[in-house]
Parts: C-alpha cells; structure tokens; sequence
C-alpha cells in the first residue's frame, strides 16, 4: 500500500493498493471515532463488493448500514440524493457517524453531497471502484448531482476524511468503462508531466496501474492544495471538459465521461493549434494516445450544436468562459473567450 | 441605517435601519459586480415587497429574476429547493450571478441552501422581513431544508455576502409572528446580556425595534466569530432548542418555531433548576418575559413523547447530547447528557 497526503481545508491521505477493500474498516478506525457507517452504493458494486466492506467494517468494531440506489447516470438525481437523505434520517445517523461511497464517480459524488450536507455535514470517505473514480473524483472534495437542467449543476466542495483505492477492483470493469480511466489519466499526463504521458504513450496502463493511479492523485492532489474551491489553478483540470461535455450533453449524455474529454481534448487542441495558443504536433500526439486506450477521436456534431451546449456551461462566468489550452505537452494554461471567441474557437475544433 | 460586521470564514455587513427595502440595489453593488439578481421570495411576500426590491436592483444596474415559491413552512423540501435550482439553471445564472432571499426564515434558509449548492456555491444577501429572521435566522450562514424525517436536517454552512434588514417591514406582520421574533431576542439575552433581557422586560420591544435588532446581531455575530461551524460556543445559541424542537414534532409542526423556543427555554430552565444546574429564580424570570410577550409557558405533552421526539435531534451526537442551561441570567453553558440523563432531565421539566 502507497499512501498520498491530500492538502485541503482537511487534510486527507489516499491509499493505493492491492486487496485494500478488506482494509477499509481497520483504515478507517485509524482516524475515526464513530460508531456506525452508512456505505452507500449501487446495485452493481453491491454486489460485488459490498459484503466485504461491510465485514471489515464489522471487524474494526463499526455498525455498517447499507443504503443502495439504481446503477447508472440517471440515478444521479436530486431525488435519488434525497432517497439517500431520508435513509440516514430514518436510522438516525448522527453528526459523529459516517458515509462509505463505495463505487464509481455517480457513488462519490452523490454519497459525497448528502455527507456534505446532511446536518450541515458528516465525515465520509471515497472507495473508488473504477480506474477514473480512483483517478480523479474521488481526490479533490468535488461532490455533485444532475439537474434537468445539465449534470453536476448542484453540489458542494466538501473534502473527504480519507480514500482507499483498492486497485483490484479496477480488473473487474468492461474495457470501455477503463477507458474512461485511462482518458482522464492521459489528461493529466497533458496538462502537468510530459514524461507521466510519454509513458501512457509508450506502456500500456494494465502493466502499472498502481503506479499511473499514484501519479493520477500526486498531480491531481498538487492542484487542489493550490486552489481547493477552483479560482485559478483547479481550472486547469478542465482541460477537455468545456468541449467535453458539449459533447456529452449533444449525445443526451449517451458519450460516456471519458471518452467525451478524449474527444474534447482533440477538439480544443485542434483549435488552439490553429489559432496560435499550442505549438503544431501537439495533436498529433492526443490523437495517438486516444488511439492507443481504444478512445474516441472525433465526433458528429456541428459547430452550432456544440456551441449551444458550451454556452450553458457552468465554468461560463457572467459574459466570458475560461478555456484551458495546452502551451506545451505537460504544461497548460487558461484562455479567457467571449461569447464571440468562443464561437471562432468551436467553428475551428472541427 | 446602522452597520454591524460579522466576522466568519468570510465577514459581511448587517445593514439595520428603516426604508432600506429600496436601497438594496444601491448596498449590493458596493459589494459585486453581479449583473443578474434572483430575487427567491414566497408568494406572500411577493405581494408585500418584490416590485420594491426589483426596482431598486434595476435601478443599481441589476437585471432581476424572480422566483416564487407558496408560502410557509410546507414548502421548505427538496422538492422546492430542487423547483428553485431548476430555475436558476433554467435562466442560466452563473457563478458570478447573485441570489436575494427576500423573507422570512424559510425563505432564508432554502434561498441560502440554493445559493450554497447551485454550481457549488454562489454568492446570495439575506433580506428578511420578519423579525425572527432579522434577529436570528438571516445571520450566521446556516441554510437548511426539512426532510421528512425532520426539520432542517439538510443543509450547509454558507455565509451571506450582506444581510439588510428593514425593520418597517416587521410592522405587517400578524402579532404572532411578531411574538416569533421576540422569543429569539430574550434567548440572546439570557444567554449573553442580562441588562438587554430586562430592558426587554421594562419597555415593550415595539418602541426600540432597530435598537433590539441591533443587540440581538451583536450578540449572534459575537458567538457565530467565536465558533462559525457550531463545534463549540455556538451551541450556546440551542438554548430552549432541544425541547422546543421537541415540542415542534410533538405538535407535528403546528406550534410555531419562536413559541416552540419560548416553551422549551421554560421547561429546560425548570429541569435546570431542579437539578441544581440553575440558581433558582431564573424560571420565574423567563416566565414573566413570555407573559410580557404573549408567548406560551407550556405544553400538553408527555415527557415519554417529549423524550421520544428529542431523541432524534440533529444536535445528538452518538450516545449523549448537548443541552444549553443558564448558570444565572445573560450566561449560558453546555450540559452533556447521556440519553439515560436526558430521561431524568425530561421527567424534571415537566
């Protein structure tokens, strides 16, 4: 087991391993003393993997409650939140108890907002069980669910107390569902270490997983410390997202996450390279490595339908929308465009 | 127009004064370069005052949006809460866009709720319109919605950009939500200012509404500086809570927060006396204030249901509570009880 040490408004650290799931009780009594833990999953990883979380946590002397919702994207609702809700209510979780999320990033960051705001907050921690959980909402105190409106619109920062990532988990998942992983680990590779991406490039991800998802949290851990609540430099992150999720919201959300920033990080490269914000051969590079993790490259919409979807994004700010571009590889920086630009900027993506 | 300052996790003005409904466009854009204003009030108040407080954000420059919501404490749910995030998202407002909570205490509490999770957080003002709420709930940023299982059982910490409070406007309210207000106001005297409780004796509050409004700020802002997030001092402010939340659910809500409160500082201060937390004389005090303002001494309910509907208090932490005695008028402490001692304490307020 490795162990990264998070710098938020609480610190946290971030175990990586092998065979961690049955460590999660004796973990978490390290740094907790309370009585009864509420894991909250889906139907999927309950599963798999519920009873041995749940068994660990009987062993270090926990309580563990089990509250389960429908797997999927769409359950990540204010009334799957509030089903959530009530459920700690009724067995009258207190202030001193807490959350397990056992799952992928829907489990961490809706288990993430009801612990967030469930008496104005309790402790919880994130148990990843996919490659892009591991890798990226889980570290950070992101927590979020959908509106109608477009996804992750409501939500608070609210850090974790602690995260366990159990990388034999990661063996379980559909290819595609890796991928999704594998995109946002390219993606920090691009923005903050060039040799991080090279190696993605060069040796598959299978053959060192551990490692990549180690290197996911120090990068991912490095920004957060600077800028918890996204002011400055949490943005950068976001690179491939403003297009991203243009793209999943044209696809009515049927793109999944990752392979909508692959296809984003293409898309905004292309047009920082042609108007002058990125150095040519940098896209070149993305799209081999999008080639090499079995990710998207490209997509059918039109420039208009695209940019109807940016323009409600909520990184859009008043009459601009900070756009994040590659000045090299391994090294990213924010671009501020008006409506107008932004416009220029999509109709160049394409 | 008279100005406390908060200090908390970010400070901020309590404007207090007459006429001050039509200065809040003017105050606020001393404080934001916000273009839109959501103004989230409840129908009652819409009729009284949304015109008022539209035309002065425009005339400061604001483009303004309403939204509605039916009036009372029915409507403080996640399904309205969700109703209101809709509509924020549905107008497109963003992170640097600006909520108004213009009401009473439910109105402040959901309108702060919204602003602390729409996109992550968004900046809002309190502008209430009762007493109550200019006295107690609009300070602090605490925000909250009910759940079924209980009230204000979500929620978050999320302190208000500016709180402006137009004491005219607690001249229409009906005298037993006046009497709301004046319950909250003698608690801070008996728990911070014994000369401010018997002045509130001696002359009728009608006569010095800014003035009383004024110390009862100063004194929540003095504990809310101490102990923002309630680990400590601000309990203080839970005197005649844990009864009188109990005697709210006993009544399934039809006995009203501030008579609730008056109710429970009575029968927390009888079992205090009696149990020799309390020097004797101080019940008889408390009594004679909620004479003088029209607010109740008892209830019809049996210590068994009292004790039952305590038992789920949010403020309940594990096996023990925390409930607030007076060690003489104007200062309070923390007695932690077991649930076996809240028994004796429960049977002794009776």
């Amino acid at each position: 087991m490795e162990t990264v040490q998070v710098q938020a408004s609480r610190d946290y650290p971030v175990h990586i391993g092998s065979g961690l799931l049955d460590r999660c009780g004796e973990l978490l009594r390290n740094i907790t003393d309370s009585r009864r833990c509420c894991v909250v999953t889906d139907t999927t990883v309950r599963k798999l993997y519920a009873d041995r979380v749940g068994r660990s946590l009987q062993d270090a002397g926990f309580t563990p409650l089990l509250c389960t919702f429908p797997a999927g994207e769409r359950s990540k609702t204010l009334s799957t939140y509030g089903e959530i809700l009530e459920f700690l209510a009724a067995n009258h979780l207190t202030r001193s108890d807490c959350i397990l999320a056992l799952g992928g990033g829907v489990t961490g960051d809706m288990a993430g907002f009801a612990a967030a705001t469930y008496q104005r907050g309790i402790d919880y921690i994130q148990v990843p069980t996919t490659f892009l959980a591991a890798s990226d909402s889980s570290v950070g105190g992101k927590t979020a669910v959908d509106l109608e409106a477009g996804k992750n619109l409501v939500g608070a920062f609210w850090p974790p107390r602690m995260v366990v990532c159990d990388c034999d988990t990661f063996a379980t998942l559909p290819p595609e569902t890796f991928a999704d992983g594998a995109a946002e680990t390219l993606k920090h590779g691009l923005i903050a270490d060039a040799s991080f991406f090279r190696r993605l490039l060069a040796e598959n991800v299978h053959g060192w997983l551990p490692q990549a998802v180690r290197r996911n949290v120090e990068i991912k851990a490095s920004v957060v410390a600077e800028d918890e609540y996204e002011r400055g430099r949490r943005k950068l992150l976001n690179f491939g997202h403003t297009l991203g999720h243009a793209v999943e919201r044209c696809s009515g959300y049927r793109v999944p996450h990752g392979h909508a920033v692959a296809i984003g990080m293409v898309l905004v490269t292309r047009a920082a390279e042609r108007l002058g914000h990125t150095p040519a051969g940098v896209l070149e590079e993305i799209l081999e490595a999008n080639r090499r993790y079995d990710l998207p490259t490209a997509c059918d919409y039109s420039a208009e339908e695209l940019l109807d979807a940016a323009a409600g994004d909520k990184k859009r700010s008043g009459d601009h929308i900070d756009v994040v571009v590659l000045r090299e590889i391994g090294r990213a920086e924010t671009v501020r465009l008006t409506m107008a630009e932004l416009k220029e900027f999509v109709e160049a993506a394409l």
